[in-house]
């Protein structure tokens, strides 16, 4: 390894007071006042369209092309099909099974009950019409995200499933991304990227139909683009940001495992970020010579030693501090490698996705478990859930209140209504039983 | 009535070409690109704590107090129980009874299933932490949406559910509003209001601690500081407007009872908006004019005179066609009096509270029959529920593989990974099986 890359480390904090923690644990916050043009961008495709929209791609994707030839057609998704070899099949097989299996066991009940005498409340989930998929392109085709996105909307039962994803260096879009989006249903594929992709399946335009709700990952500008759109007129699936894991490690952790879990989240990008928490100071030293070691066979080094100055390594006393750590830094993914696990894990209240016991990576979310791997960052998962069937769907409430039943309920509305100086609140009673 | 109200009429328009229904169902939709200084009041806020709130609420809440003083006490609690009629007591025993058993039926079950041999996938559901509500202070003291967020946010277990309302003009919070938090469990009252609360409860000041996720309705600049927490560290229950109505009725609606429904959401403010959709030409002219008959009578005349003008009634040949507008209109109120009305329901997609038959006006989901009031507004109920029990809770995923079930599926991740050029991920599998 060269001298620049072996210049950032990952330190070993040892018992830092819990004033200090905040500060230990510190993302990059970027301020969201400067949107650096994609505001102007999302305006662009509002007024101007398709013609808006293949400018840009002109200029971002390097792509040419007409209106017509946008979406991706039939012949464009067999020669996908005949590019992916049997093993990658077989594994994206088994991928959508674990993923459709769990998603289709999330499905809420329509409830109905009868609050009072004659007045029936019920709340019915219905899935959200159309739902727009983005998926990057960059330096590797996420195809794992299709499954991800498109597995659950098509159990919610989503009418439509459009995606925009942006064409490679061949002008072509990823093969294996075409390969899971027609496995998975999703109904219509546009080659379109970037921030004015977002603002098409947001606003529609003559081409792409305008969707209810956006999801997927993107850069920056994708973000910003999804929340300028987001206060508008589409929902997105949540606030985005840099990936990150937490490992929780005792004694009887092994630093191998640990090791090959930091990096594995460190290849994602220049800004992920690792925090491995632990009893044991040989784990501390053991994983910190191990990330040398590991890091050395691995491809993405310049990610990895980029996001390594960002992580840290923390020794604290007790498994009862680990636990009030990984609350306060509420993680996108909680690795927890401790003898008691289990026990450990009741105790979390603040997570996206948690990994129990020695043999469950992370990267059994991130493909092929089961679970969800759009999960809240930068601490969003205090109030947010990651991506699951309830994200595809909307709950509508609906009561039915019969005559006696209203002469029962009819007089705490109108003495409501009446406090709240509303009386045509009152009024709407007043004339049903008068 | 004098001239000027008189001249705000709601027109009828007689089978409209379907191209025409997006200009007749038209919001007004403001521009979120002036915040009018409340992004300076939030950035305040966030670096002034205290003394940045109490300077903000001296100027526009008229309220000189010290930091000592924010916080509600015991014996103003006391105070305001002891002014609340047992009339209106009684009442809102039975709005939190009915709201209470509707919201404590909506409870999630946790899930766990092996989605291959061990490999085993869990969805837990866990509340929010701590939640902040905001109730304005305005023309009425709302405390009927101290029950709608408070009552949720119990039945949920959040840990701390703090509540943010600006005093009235005699210096003191409405004791509505009081009594209505201390019944359904709040734990915390501060005299704040406005953006500042908002970004308060955000960001914590020294006296009012930073909640988890926001909730709670509000004027244009309230709801602009929550677009912008919500951007920053705080989430928020759903973007908020206006309020609005859509009624589905045919021949066999009362036009009084239409006509009180449509009046009663008028009254909320000048920005408010009806809709009736029907397919009876003598219910449309007969509404039209016992609205004149029923607005002499009522006292908020000078926000419903306002608000007809936005207000629009609309003939139709068919109940295909008016389902149809509903579902393009995604109203947040529903109501539906048509002979089959329940067949009617079962084919709205878009809506956020559905009210069935004549004898439901929606002044009863407004405070009583037991379902939430708090609903997407401005066409959001294509997207968004309304807030229900899981606005308060959050899901979090767990996996555990043991080593057999990572000899089965780690294949496949290795695979997956590989494909995406991201290797690290498959090392982690690798160096766990190797």
């Amino acid at each position: 390894m060269d001298q620049k890359i072996m210049e950032k480390r990952t330190n070993i904090i040892y018992r830092p007071q819990k004033s200090q923690w905040q500060n230990i644990l510190k993302r990059e916050r970027k301020s969201s006042k400067n949107d650096y043009g994609t505001g102007l961008i999302v305006e662009n495709i509002e007024k101007g369209g398709d013609k808006a929209l293949l400018s840009y791609l002109k200029i971002f994707d390097s792509l040419d092309i007409e209106a017509s030839e946008l979406e991706v057609k039939p012949e464009e998704f067999k020669e996908a099909e005949l590019s992916i070899s049997e093993e990658l099949k077989a594994a994206v097989d088994c991928a959508i099974s674990n993923v459709r299996k769990f998603h289709a066991a999330q499905k809420s009940q329509d409830i109905a009950i009868e609050t009072m005498p004659g007045v029936v409340c019920r709340q019915k989930n219905v899935p959200i019409n159309r739902v727009g998929l983005y998926i990057p392109g960059g330096t590797a085709p996420l195809f794992s995200t299709v499954i991800m996105l498109a597995v659950p909307a098509q159990i919610a039962g989503c009418k439509e499933v459009i995606l925009c994803t942006p064409v490679g260096k061949s002008g072509k879009v990823a093969p294996e991304v075409l390969y899971c989006a027609k496995l998975c249903g999703v109904t219509r594929v546009f080659k379109a990227g970037g921030p004015a992709a977002i603002a098409a399946m947001a606003y529609g335009t003559e081409t792409i139909p305008a969707a209810d709700k956006i999801f997927g990952p993107g850069n920056s500008y994708v973000t910003t683009a999804k929340q300028i759109v987001s206060k508008e007129i589409c929902a997105i699936d949540m606030p985005a940001g840099p990936s990150e894991v937490m490992i929780l490690a005792d004694s009887t952790a092994d630093p191998k495992f640990i090791t090959a879990d930091f990096l594995a989240q460190l290849e994602h990008g220049k800004e992920s970020q690792a925090v491995l928490v632990t009893t044991s100071e040989n784990l501390a030293l053991e994983t910190l010579n191990e990330l040398d070691r590991q890091m050395a066979t691995l491809s993405r080094q310049e990610y990895i030693a980029e996001s390594l100055g960002r992580s840290v390594i923390v020794v604290l006393d007790t498994q009862e501090q680990m636990v009030d750590m990984a609350n306060e830094y509420a993680p996108e993914h909680l690795i927890i490698c401790t003898e008691n696990y289990r026990e450990t894990a009741e105790k979390i209240t603040n997570a996206g996705s948690i990994f129990l016991g020695n043999y469950t990576p992370e990267s059994a979310g991130d493909y092929a478990s089961g679970t969800n791997h759009t999960l809240p960052t930068g601490g969003w998962a205090k109030s947010f859930s990651g991506v699951n069937l309830s994200s595809f769907t909307k709950k509508i409430t609906i009561q039915e209140i019969t005559r006696e039943g209203l002469q029962g309920l009819g007089p705490v509305i109108e003495t409501m209504a009446n406090a709240e100086g509303l009386d045509a609140h009152a009024n709407s009673v007043k004339v049903r039983l008068g």
